[in-house]
């Protein structure tokens, strides 16, 4: 399986992913799944990828070979990030259909999903969700985050947090907790993570970052957040039965009986 | 869809469902699922549901006809908390074998998950998870929480906190943001929820409440997680292109040139 999540704030982009691929639970490795297509000052893409990683290694491979062999479209030549990705999503068509037959009798999913985005100079930085069928949807004010593969864990501090008046550098950290507790809760997504901003107003790729669990940055986040949603429980407010004094020892409150016990008596 | 979950610490036991069932979107209902057996200082037991909602009322029926009827082996009768498992089992496998043939040619899903959980005078609590075959598995120390129905967001949250020496009212508030969480991310799961305790030492409910959008603590805990979490990302360590200042406006961090944007250039 795969993590990747990508948001758009007032200030810019952030791109973040997983590198695990498992074809079995005895088959784990380590496969880049963001990839950069820079050309500063002029546009500038990240390409995230999910699903059969021979489907998603052909489409990187050929975005790579149009440019380099000249042929049209491609990501130099395309008019803006809406063309980019219909182009992006005609080529995943292509590489599954390429092989689609005979996965079929094989039994294999060749499916994938893309998040594509990035900005062309001149217009606004934008990001995409590129599916198997090669259709698209983008995000928008309302829905400012994309996410593709095993994307429930993280949904709900994305859900919480993200606004489009976020910092760039928050939801970075944000999109950082969403794939860390992915990867606490399931196996199938791992370190290291790979990260990439691109500030609104400059095309090309801000800062760029592989976390892996000795990246400081990465552990340090890793082994505070935990204390801090800690302290964040705890803070809420106190149940009825409890002691109204804000930071009493909890230990006290189990054993104090209440009225409320008494009720337990009725309810069967 | 629905979402359950049953924790176990060492001072007792939580339980909370969500109330929402739906047959298709336009057949949205509220049906709990959260269902109590108390016969206070001898055993209580508390039985949670998700699936087909035909079939675990069928089971809740038949639970308390046996009860009443003084049918033997019945919940008052069963020796422990592992024959209740396998007592509850036995119904549900019975209802779903009951409807499975016409189902099948329907093609109505017509099985069922259950937690089952509580304490027989004498015995050490507990929480178990019945599967649709009628086998169970138990919670221990090292996995201290079981959960049923749309699991995965509020998954995180649990296993950051939870741990055996958890207070039973922060893993009941654990248990609320959970539920929270998976209300906000996903349709199908919905208020009000239901809760109910039962402390380490007590054959008998502790604590029961229903909390809906209008109930003070769950509004409470509504607005403020959301500005805790926020928060607790603020807090996080800083990337290495922002000032090292904690506290700093954030504002500021965004715009400042530092070298590693010139990075940018030297990825294509």
């Amino acid at each position: 399986m795969t993590y990747c999540v990508a948001i758009q704030v007032d200030q810019g982009l952030v791109f973040a992913a997983d590198t695990r691929t498992s074809a079995s639970f005895d088959d784990i490795r380590v496969h880049a799944k963001l990839h950069v297509f820079d050309f500063p000052g002029e546009r500038c893409f990240v390409l995230m990828t999910s699903g059969n990683l021979g489907t998603t290694q052909a489409v990187v491979a050929r975005l790579r070979r149009d440019l380099e062999d000249g042929v049209t479209p491609n990501l130099r030549s395309v008019a803006d990030l809406n063309a980019a990705a219909d182009y992006v999503g005609q080529l995943l068509v292509a590489a599954q259909a390429q092989i689609a037959a005979s996965a079929q009798s094989e039994g294999v999913k060749v499916g994938a999903t893309l998040i594509l985005g990035g900005v062309v100079a001149g217009d606004p930085p934008g990001i995409l969700l590129v599916y198997s069928l090669g259709n698209w949807i983008a995000a928008s004010p309302e829905t400012p985050y994309l996410q593709i593969g095993e994307s429930k864990y993280g949904k709900p501090i994305l859900d919480r947090i993200i606004r489009p008046h976020t910092t760039l550098e928050d939801a970075a950290r944000c999109a950082l907790v969403s794939i860390d507790s992915t990867i606490r809760s399931n196996v199938s997504v791992g370190l290291p993570i790979d990260l990439a901003i691109l500030r609104a107003g400059e095309a090309r790729i801000g800062e760029r970052m592989r976390l892996d669990a000795d990246t400081p940055l990465y552990a340090e986040i890793h082994d505070t957040w935990s204390r801090k949603l800690e302290a964040a429980v705890r803070s809420l407010p106190r149940f009825p039965w409890e002691p109204a004094t804000a930071g009493a020892p909890l230990q006290q409150a189990a054993k104090t009986p209440t009225p409320a016990d008494a009720q337990g008596a009725q309810q069967q």
